[in-house]
């Protein structure tokens, strides 16, 4: 996987660490803030048989976290081996405080996802109440952002995988002790998650890039369909569905996103402002003199920007597509994915495009480019309608 | 569904008419473009039976699309009963008005993805060369637009399902010969499609605000990754992904449509930009007083305009979800979703997450809400790991 540090490939077998009891850390684990985060990290690691320990500022949150199995209930005598701060932005650098300060042999890390302020507020509080061992930072708090999350929060859309093959943060920095380090790793490496290694203000740069910014296009494209007649809403396709979709995710949170990573979310929605000027002027008047090519160069650029995305989705040139007509009645697609499998063939993505009152969906299956014909010929041989 | 009117419900065994002789056209059928609407046109047409003629600028193009099963080449003396304009958007009235001048008999649609500019266009050109009927426009003629399409253009990824539930705009006007209004219609229900009707200028306002402006804001926030450090790009998930899929599509027609619907995306992008000042100024200075309730507003505007498109996607509440996680092998998701049939639960949509190099991956199915908590214990109950 481009651009991701030390991804080693699992062994076939290494899923079923889930819910084996083979856990790298040896625990308990102490979970600060019971949210979607917080209490996904608790179900992965009790999955392994970890002791898990929640707290969270709201008492009612922190009951359906424990009833959901995510944890138990913090005791005096708790002397954790690590400590995870999954509280929002706002309040992270001030929790990481006080839980350094209330565990003086714990690790400490945090799941926000900005990195650079977090660790600025943190140096700043602590230098306040007294010094640290590191410049401004102790050798035990090793930030982090685990890349993973959902439209809906809370701890009721916890999941035990919610982190399972997603890329996972860790900002190391001078100073960071070796082991403390290695304690945040297995977290990550028990949770099926995959440690890439980036200093704070090379992450906030990134999530500005690929998250926030993204976040912020989507929800302004969205915002233009406020006030459209419903005609016009009638002729909507998928294009712009994919476009809006992340416009419906939590503004509470992406407000604290948003503001704790403002200046470099800013740089980029300036650049492309400045190129929605050129295309703004260029549609005014179509007919100008280097309008259409200015049109078509914007368009280029698009083309190329989102090849570079890695992975199976989007424009993965690694897998061709093959597109079955599969009626909509229950077990149908089931049945062409059974069938596909008897074949041997692996499906490596799938796309479902239905449209409302339509009697058939079309399934498109990336595959192998060298099984693509094979797996075109054999459905077809039992029934199935390739459409493309 | 919202906005497209006259969507009668086919029978459950309609869909066996794409293969059946009882087309409402009688034909023949003249498709002019043998590109990917003019091909897969002719192939839905074809499988019921209908004779098709196929003409193309490009003699290359043409014999593809005619190999490919399409229809025929021209004869001296066709007589068709309806003829298909399906060239790009800036060649269209030109092909439209050779075509009303070669067959007087003949009712003619284009299929041009914007109305009114080539209704005016051919307004000029007809008056040009001796007047017309209706003040402009022949009695005869009258435009169309399919919301079809695929990324990828040409006969080649031509379909014969291309059109089946998508609605696809029949612009009456006054003047509009009502017989000639019916056979255009014929062609849209032969083809599986939903007539729906709107005057001209409706149709490119609409066109613009869910089709024309989310293309563009896709291909600018993609062009923002042309230059992003592999790091950054290695923490991508999907939602950057689904904000810039459509930035993939070919610039070449893009230009086309984007250039004869300039002003109406213009406005739609004025707005846009507009939006995003006010935002780029909160997020240069977060803490100003009123700079978080600004992006908070903005974020909700977009959270209210994405849940205003119809449909089985994104943010319809009529399903709820069940997330089931699905081992990287084939045959498994077929054997869920098969066991969703025998527990005769229908799947009203499909999103499948998988990260790259994960041995699991995510299966998110949206079902009517009162089956949700039936399909959750009898999945569970059949071994399979529900994770939301």
């Amino acid at each position: 996987m481009t651009g991701v540090a030390e991804t080693s490939p699992r062994p076939a077998g290494s899923r079923t660490r889930l819910t084996g009891p083979h856990a790298r850390l040896a625990g308990p684990v102490r979970v600060v803030g019971a949210g979607l985060l917080g209490a996904s990290v608790g179900l992965g690691l009790r999955a392994h048989g970890v002791e898990v320990i929640l707290d969270d500022a709201s008492p009612s949150g922190l009951r359906l976290a424990v009833d959901y199995g995510a944890g138990r209930l913090a005791a005096a005598d708790d002397r954790p081996q690590l400590i995870v701060v999954a509280v929002p932005p706002d309040r992270t650098a001030e929790v990481v405080a006080a839980e350094l300060a209330a565990h003086p042999d714990a690790v400490v890390t945090d799941v926000a996802s900005v990195k650079a302020p977090i660790a600025a507020e943190l140096a700043a509080r602590l230098a306040a109440a007294g010094g640290t061992d590191d410049g401004g930072l102790p050798a035990r708090y090793v930030g982090s952002h685990p890349l993973a999350g959902r439209e809906r929060g809370g701890a009721i859309s916890a999941r035990a995988d919610l982190f399972m093959g997603r890329p996972w943060v860790v900002c190391r920095r001078d100073g960071v002790d070796a082991a403390a380090a290695r304690v945040v790793e297995s977290l990550i490496l028990d949770l099926g998650a995959s440690p890439v290694e980036l200093p704070a203000d090379a992450h906030d740069a990134a999530v500005a890039l690929v998250s926030h910014a993204p976040q912020l296009v989507s929800s302004l494209m969205a915002k233009r369909l406020v006030e459209a007649p419903d005609a016009a809403l009638g002729l909507a396709g998928q294009g712009v569905r994919d476009v809006t979709r992340i416009a419906s995710s939590d503004p509470q949170l992406w407000v604290q996103i948003l503001g704790a990573n403002g200046p470099a979310v800013a740089g980029i929605l300036r650049d492309l402002r400045d190129d929605l000027d050129t295309v703004v002027a260029a549609l005014a008047d179509p007919d100008a003199a280097g309008a259409r090519r200015t049109l078509a160069t914007e368009l280029a650029a698009g083309n190329a920007g989102v090849a570079r995305l890695p992975g199976k989705h989007g424009q993965d040139r690694r897998y061709a597509s093959v597109v079955v007509l599969v009626d909509d009645r229950p077990g149908e697609l089931g049945r062409l994915l059974t069938e596909l499998g008897e074949i041997d063939v692996n499906m490596e993505d799938l796309r479902l495009e239905h449209s409302p009152g339509a009697q058939v969906g079309l399934a498109e299956i990336a595959v192998l480019p060298q099984v693509r014909q094979r797996a075109v010929d054999e459905l077809a041989a039992r029934g199935w309608r390739i459409a493309g």
